[in-house]
């Protein structure tokens, strides 16, 4: 490729709603141009990286027994209304009516329009088991897009379906995706971390996330270096401290703080130990009648140790706050506890209040919360003692580096990552909802086992780009770069020598299947130079005539400090040597 | 491939609403499923013929110059107000609203969006020439989608814009996107024609549609087997008669011709050639006022040879007739000529009505047409002794075959044929709304010069098989079949032999780069050929017990009459010959 035939388009400066690095880059790289909120067109060089990685997940997914059709983008409502998710759905979804007023969505996934051509054409337990992937446009109408390409809009998406038998077969299902995902990620040169997932409101049977590991992204994950554990931070377990609690040493006493609203200013404020404070939190539940009114509300008091967080995930999971629960309101609070917020705590409260201790609250003794009083708090508090002991006690924080490993193997680490891909074994969510069986050897009607596979193939070009760039631009593995080398030649248009070496260089790499772009616009080397490293392909060769009559080139690598001079005959084979490292 | 692993879903009857054979036979192989009205999924096997097809463009277009890119599907209605479709777009635009109670539009093409970019990008006259092109989703919210993919709402477009500095420059690029559409055809193995085609309302410069030749085609095209001129019969001129109008030689005679109201039957009636009658066409148009309130009607008399029909877009490009017009009401004709329809014409009617004569009628003496009295004909009508010679004479009809070639090369011959690509030199419509200028070498802003040039992807597949079928499937050419070659293996379940034979083949065809399916689900004989041909794969292999005694397997081309036996050592040679023929 010659860059006069292509389109090379870079700025000096991002736009100023460019809130991320990875936005900034191929906002100043060209590879993308934004055409309203959240929607953006690729631009060539953008899209040659989406051909890279949507031409290796076609391959390992092929490899991996799928099937690829293509679904429309517009689905009638029909079959969402069947799933309940044009009810459920928030307005992410987007709808349309068409001409004759009839309902349609676009597409975020495509659930229910694979369950309908499944339930049609796997009637058979012959037929199974059976995996379909598409990929194509999809839309989510973020109510605030952002991070370009990584909280798009309009966006890209590979989603594959599995259609099993039985649990045992879904799970093998499952598995095969799970590995065609670690080649895939592999294959494109990125770090990452499978980790398990939430299974969120589906209620399906497993889910893992695949992270692009990042320390700007949005995502904290903890893993184990000793057995490899992995996980989402909404889903990673906080076991209970083995330590048996200790005897009562100090005596309650109701101590003024005033002013000191949170743990970290009480316990700087009595020179105590952060964990050694609890936290108070207060939810609320509505009880509701039959036609949808709240009947009732009751009060839940969750305690945390001051130094931890809570997980509303988990908090999500407990006996009477599946159903949905709410911060509760100023006005509920002081009704309840008698005191406003910052001064709350377990001691003296109405027998009403639904306490939840976390597990690491649970085995405190001597312990600060508040008095329920403004501008104080009760020190040397024990449970048994100065308050009944929590009846429920359970995991409802985030952990924390250090924590001991769910697997017990050792302590968690923390990193960032940027979810690419999602792996998930639904069970019989939308099979049952739909009616989607197959008929086994018995001829009886069977409900599909299935699990749904998505990778964001747009927003795979921001994580690798927050995972590899410095301050002069991106830094692309070979696998997923717009270009793999780009010949740079000083003064193009001025030197015969140089044209024609370069003329040559570029024939020989591009029938050697390298992907090669030669820089014949004529830019002064400054220029020529900051764009390619801005744009940030893996390998750049200089030539020039001083370097000619030397019989040299020169070749960089993107992440190398200096150039190496090559002899020019060998430069070819140099780079394929280079390249395959 | 093999076919335990694909998705082969064929139907022994087409459904109901299946109307065209290229639907029924699409909808019987399992190549789309319906989704909606319009609305397909691409089956797998669809998809491979997709691919197929998207590949070749995308080589050809890469090859004629043209950059790819990526536009979304959504795409904000700021940019279509500009340039005023927003406004005129009828009800095939599908509107909708974001969550913020914005306007979007579904792309139904890309003008808009690609004039933004080339407005923004191609600021220098140095940019220029630049072709860009994405294959994408497009929808068309038909009234009454049908005939399957060929016109559905949803469907794949691959649409290039090109912006040239001046006329002549776009003249370049405009030719060389119609050599590329040429080889594009070409090389998928169908009959097409390029054919001079109608510019619409944008008033384009030049504009060729490319048509798939079949029977069933919607539209007529009109060729000179001589010179080799071919346009759509919209745009097909019928050249002025050569031979001078023959002297009166009857007189004018007001005959009876009893509910005869046709020119065919009034001809019958009176026994004249059709050819010796004239048909008398009323149309109205309707002069506004500033705030669009009709002021005042304009009645048309349009005049036709009998045996001739009328082109709507010629007269719409007549003075007076170019702002639009309609047929008028039969209370407009009665009150016009006082008498019913089928029975006017050009005699003894009011001044105030405008006579259009085609060229075809002005030369003709002794003619027929109607009294403007029901029931009755006048006889031997003469031009300037029975009503005045026409003022306006004007090609207003559509040739007909044997019509001597616009280009005086010979007669015309006709054929129907399927839209499957246009190219469209559009001049500045786009660029002059939108503003889209570049820097020429004096530092002045011009406006670029535009092209557009389509081609409907998945209608192709539709075309493709409108061309290439026979009673028992389709026919695929070589370089669209979704695969090359199909193994059908006789008792694949039941011998070793030819399960071991099938397999070696299947191996070392997949090796040579052949795309080749081993039919291994074990059905019987009947039914999988029955399955290959309906689905139309080039060539078929058989594998038996029987021939693998005799060192034989049977190869037959989906056009032969029947199998050719050979040598199983030789097959994989033979198989690569026969397709490379």
């Amino acid at each position: 490729m010659k860059a006069s035939q292509f389109l090379i388009s870079t700025l000096k400066e991002a736009p100023s709603d460019a809130e991320v690095v990875s936005h900034q880059l191929m906002m100043r790289g060209g590879f993308i141009k934004r055409l309203s909120a959240g929607i953006y067109n690729y631009m060539p060089m953008g899209l040659r990286v989406i051909r890279k990685i949507e031409a290796i997940i076609r391959e390992e997914m092929v490899a991996a027994g799928a099937v690829e059709l293509l679904m429309p983008v517009v689905q009638p409502a029909e079959l969402w209304q069947e799933s309940g998710r044009f009810q459920k759905y928030g307005p992410e979804l987007l709808r349309l009516k068409d001409r004759h007023q009839r309902d349609f969505v676009i597409q975020p996934t495509s659930e229910e329009v694979i369950t309908d051509i499944a339930r049609q054409e796997l009637r058979s337990y012959r037929a199974l088991p059976k995996n379909f992937f598409h990929i194509q446009t999809k839309f989510r109408d973020e109510r605030r897009p952002r991070f370009g390409v990584m909280r798009g809009r309009e966006f890209t998406m590979k989603d594959a379906y599995s259609f099993d038998r039985d649990v045992e077969a879904a799970g093998r299902s499952y598995q095969q995706m799970f590995d065609a995902y670690t080649r895939i990620f592999g294959r494109m040169g990125l770090t990452f971390r499978a980790v398990a997932a939430d299974n969120g409101s589906i209620g399906g049977v497993r889910s893992h996330e695949f992270q692009v590991i990042a320390d700007t992204g949005e995502d904290a994950i903890v893993y184990c270096p000793t057995s490899g554990y992995a996980a989402n931070i909404e889903m990673a377990e906080a076991l209970a401290p083995t330590a048996p609690r200790a005897a009562p040493a100090a005596d309650l006493v109701k101590t003024p703080t005033p002013g000191r609203s949170t743990c970290e200013d009480v316990a700087a404020f009595l020179g105590v130990p952060l964990h050694s404070t609890v936290k108070s939190i207060v939810l609320a539940t509505d009880a509701l009648d039959a036609a949808g009114a709240p009947v009732g509300t009751t009060i839940w008091l969750l305690l945390l140790r001051g130094d931890h967080s809570l997980n509303e995930i988990k908090v999500g999971k407990l006996e009477g706050l599946q159903g949905g629960f709410r911060f509760a309101t100023s006005a509920e609070i002081e009704a309840t506890f008698g005191c406003k917020p910052g001064y709350l705590g377990p001691i003296g409260i109405p027998p009403s209040v639904r306490i939840v201790a976390d597990r690491s609250v649970a085995p405190m003794s001597d312990f600060v919360c508040g008095a329920n009083d403004a501008d104080f708090h009760y020190t040397g508090a024990n449970w048994g003692r100065d308050v009944a002991e929590p009846t429920l006690v359970a995991d409802i924080r985030n952990v924390v580096a250090g924590d001991p490993s769910p697997d017990v193997a050792g302590p968690l680490a923390m990193q960032r990552g940027i979810e690419v891909g999602h792996v998930f074994l639904l069970g019989t969510f939308y099979s049952q909802k739909m009616n989607a069986t197959f008929l086994d050897e018995a001829g009886k009607p069977q409900l599909m086992q299935m699990g749904c596979y998505g990778i964001g193939v747009t927003r795979l070009l921001g994580a690798a780009i927050e995972q590899n760039h410095d301050e002069r631009g991106m830094i692309w593995p070979r696998a997923l770069a717009p270009f793999e080398v780009v010949i740079c030649p000083i003064g193009f248009d001025r030197s015969d020598a140089v044209k024609s070496a370069a003329t040559t260089l570029h024939d020989e790499l591009a029938a050697a299947g390298i992907d090669v772009i030669l820089d014949d616009r004529g830019e002064r080397p400054g220029a020529m130079f900051a764009d390619w490293e801005l744009i940030g392909v893996p390998l750049r060769i200089v030539i020039s005539d001083r370097g000619l009559r030397d019989g040299l080139v020169e070749v960089q690598g993107r992440r190398d400090a200096a150039a190496t001079s090559q002899p020019a005959p060998n430069v070819a084979a140099f780079v394929k040597a280079a390249l395959a490292a």
